[in-house]
């Protein structure tokens, strides 16, 4: 008789920060009965996608197994973590579970497409368990950076799985839940085969800092400017939008939110009751009538996005409002890496102005929402997990946070997205490799990874197009009006001539050679064209250009 | 009679970090000779240069007044102030000038260009002047990350003016000459017009810290390795190299350097004299075949460049060399920003074999080369300038630097490129603003950036690129045959139709309504076109594509 399996697969988040998604699987091998955690997105950049508009984990595998799909679980309303629901969702037809706020915050994105959000169930937390075939699973509260965060206590017949979810240590987060270590500590009672936990700041060493300690020095800050206060944070911080909007009240200042992300995340935390003493705020509108050194602005983009709020004021008038020398904006935030050069524009942007921008640098006015090393070490110490599985980092933070396990006395695994681990036996064991990766949704299609759509653009980015229509006649002849178009590649040679010019010249010379075996044979035809042309180009310019070349066969009629 | 100018003006440099190019006049309006103060170039990106190979600053302004330049004075060797000296030099007809180390650097590039190395002239350091028009200018001696840095004296008859280069306080460089104050304060001892600044480092508020600090924390890093050990940093930093070889050789390890421009900065500074006791070296070829615990590696590519040695590492084997388990990979640089996703892909990749990644997070394998604030301040001290005009940084931190400036009671200016200034009068004045830029080689081309060239590869990136061919009989009849080719757009529509096809019909319906008026004239045909083409894209995948016309007037013969 087969033994039962529990399986653990990332498809998503394990090797990266984003887009997590998690499989966990119970039953006799290829029958598993299967639970979803997670159902984020990650963010597109030139580099590797440009264009796109989001980029989704590959799924593949779950779809082929959708009927052995029990439910799925949302940990927490980050978009890596909640961002996929409205565009994978109608692949995967099952209850969607998550607590009150992160549920309000996915029925907004079901709606928004019109999809229907009762698929989105509201989970009361631990020690409530909610019943999916084999799996029983608790929503256990922990602090992040957003409200209602939580770790799931995953029950199967194998044995207690904690999946931490995202968290730190917090036990004054200023909105929401603090982390409550006996509750933990409850939750560990059983005994826990395996904690598969957030590994994102597993390389810093010193211990996590709260919430909390964010508002004393936000007060005195917004208290002594003189000019408009401006201030970007993540706006699913809604304990920073809190801490952001008291300071400005203090000093006598009208609170107005910019950016729609800034109110879609207020709206819900008011409605869910989590904001209870949130300052009156006034509308974009109404707050260009009032004098600047009595208004502050909270608005979206702490990333430098030019489409968000922060870009636009860096630009110019926005909403009838305009920054000025001796306005003051803080980045009450990280840049995250990569969006170094868009966060610089801004600030950039911002000093042109004579406005002054104060920032993070010396840690006075963000926190991490994720646990540092020392508290990683804390929550192992509280959970005495069998097993450590690192996850929600890249493979270096994984490598680190199972080298840290195994440092502890428990047994690490690294396994990233695509390993198909069973925790069942004495040993977890790697029993597949499934093929994992991403989808692009570029705008309204859902594109392959390697279907090669993205890959010509970045290659058309990197070498430009040479277009070329070729006419041939029905004797196999071709035509002598063969039309070279260029884009994204120089008009002229070094020397001064046409390169569109030369290039017609030269394939006038090969075409005039050809055998009617040759023009006969489109793809004997296309090659010969693609040669000579980035022969062309290689010379003139120095560049290998892409190639398109149309053949049109005319047809005696 | 027209009062004489000093004028400055910088084309690159201020307003960005990289590609420095400044220029100082001297004589009657529109009549004054000039000189330049370095030629550098900037790195291209996949965001806003896809494609580009050198991006270097646009000097028009001074090639429509090349027969008033006198000489051209490069710093230091770094690419951001001499890495356009081979491609701009044959624009401008004047005299090279450097210091022995930079000139090797400098002839380097010349004779790999086939251009004549003969322009550059080795200059011998402060006190000794070298004549250039109306100017007297001297080579000041100072620490940076490269040997043999200098600051610039520049006299005029209205005053004398230091342009401090790239510059640290450094009393133990370990390669070149200590930052040596008594010089400088004698450079100061006639009186400073305007101190010309290094803005880097301004928002650095610890002062800085010597080259000599790496070394004792390297040998004990070596030391305990137990593979192979590989180390990379800027290839440049003369100083590190020689740090990195001792440590290694103090630890029984033969030293292989890897990588083109390692081996070409090495060579350049035995060949001048700067590294005298520099442990022997073998090749990447007879590397493969020692001992991984008896090797180390000191390899290019910090900044995890692609085509780089670390990178090339990261990817598997090289030269014969491939890193495993137990080996150590040292990151003895910090990553500039914008940077951080190549250098975290290099991370991961070594983390996948096994390597154990040792970065600088906690201060100890690598120190900055620019002189941070309370740095600045010590400088404005000695020179003690009337005027301080920050360069080389980004318009925050030339703002910052003049605040700084202005708190130390001294007149901080901001002057971005393109912004002329006058000292010579009671108050600097602005004069002028002269169109600033950049200029891309791509390829073999130098392309204007504002030609449209870079941004049609961008605009296809983005949006994918429609080629349409069509053809109009001589009686201005379009034929049926219209074909549409896509590239880096999906082939199928949401429901599963073909794209191409669909705009195909769309056209072959549209087309067989026009009237010959339309159907005549190019540019009414392809407007059209191109609307139609839009209109099915946006409607059946959400995107508005890029679209290029080819039509083909068949004419009877």
């Amino acid at each position: 008789m087969a033994r039962d399996r529990l399986i653990y697969l990332p498809l998503g988040g394990a090797g990266e920060i984003g887009m997590n998604a998690y499989v966990y699987g119970f039953g006799p091998e290829g029958k598993e009965r299967l639970i979803l955690v997670d159902l984020g997105i990650a963010f597109p950049d030139m580099d590797s996608t440009p264009g796109v508009d989001v980029i989704l984990p590959d799924i593949s595998w779950l779809r082929e197994r959708a009927e052995r799909l029990e439910a799925i679980f949302i940990t927490h309303g980050h978009e890596d973590h909640l961002g996929g629901v409205g565009h994978l969702l109608p692949f995967l037809d099952a209850p969607v579970h998550a607590r009150r706020f992160t549920a309000n915050l996915a029925r907004r994105k079901l709606t928004e497409k019109g999809q229907n959000p009762d698929a989105i169930r509201i989970a009361k937390p631990f020690p409530e368990m909610i019943a999916a075939g084999p799996f029983q699973v608790g929503f256990l509260p922990v602090s992040h950076s957003i409200p209602e965060s939580s770790a799931l206590v995953i029950d199967t017949p194998a044995g207690r799985v904690i999946h931490s979810g995202d968290f730190k240590i917090d036990r004054s987060p200023v909105v929401g839940e603090p982390f409550d270590a006996d509750l933990w500590a409850e939750a560990a009672k059983p005994g826990v085969r395996a904690l598969v936990c957030d590994s994102t700041n597993v390389f810093s060493k010193h211990e996590g800092r709260s919430e909390a300690e964010v508002a004393p020095n936000l007060k005195p800050l917004v208290a002594s400017a003189k000019g408009m206060f401006v201030a970007t944070t993540f706006a699913s911080n809604v304990a920073r939008l809190q801490s952001l909007a008291e300071a400005g009240k203090a000093a006598g200042r009208s609170i107005c939110l910019m950016g729609r992300a800034m109110r879609r995340m207020t709206e819900a935390a008011v409605e869910e009751g989590l904001l209870k003493d949130f300052p009156r705020t006034v509308s974009p509108e109404d707050a260009a009538s009032i004098p600047r050194e009595n208004l502050m602005l909270i608005v979206t983009g702490s990333q430098g996005e030019r489409r968000a709020a922060s870009a636009q004021l860096a630009r110019g008038k926005y909403f009838g409002i305009e920054l000025a020398e001796g306005d003051t904006f803080l980045f009450s935030s990280k840049t995250i890496p990569g969006n170094e050069k868009d966060v610089a524009r801004v600030m950039n942007d911002f000093s042109e102005m004579g406005v002054d921008v104060v920032t993070d640098d010396d840690g006075l006015y963000h926190v991490s929402g994720h646990a540092n090393r020392p508290d990683l070490e804390i929550v192992q110490g509280i959970v005495d997990p069998q097993i450590v599985i690192p996850m929600h980092g890249e493979h270096r933070h994984l490598r680190e946070h199972a080298k840290l396990a195994d440092r502890l006395g428990r047994l690490g695994v690294v396994a990233p997205n695509g390993t198909m681990l069973d925790l069942a036996g004495n040993q977890p064991r790697v029993v597949d490799h499934v093929e994992t990766g991403r989808t692009y949704l570029d705008g309204s299609i859902l594109v392959g990874q390697f279907d090669g759509v993205i890959r010509d653009r970045v290659r058309i980015a990197l070498n430009g197009h040479v277009v070329v229509a070729v006419m041939v006649d029905d004797d196999d002849e071709v035509l002598e009006d063969t039309w070279v178009d260029l884009r994204g590649l120089p008009e002229l040679t070094r020397s001064g001539q046409a390169l569109a010019s030369l290039m017609e010249e030269h394939l006038a010379m090969q075409l005039g050679r050809i055998d009617t075996r040759t023009a006969g044979d489109d793809e004997k035809l296309e090659d010969m064209i693609t040669k000579g042309i980035r022969k062309v180009a290689q010379d003139e310019i120095g560049k290998r250009p892409e190639v398109t070349v149309l053949i049109t066969r005319l047809t005696a009629e």
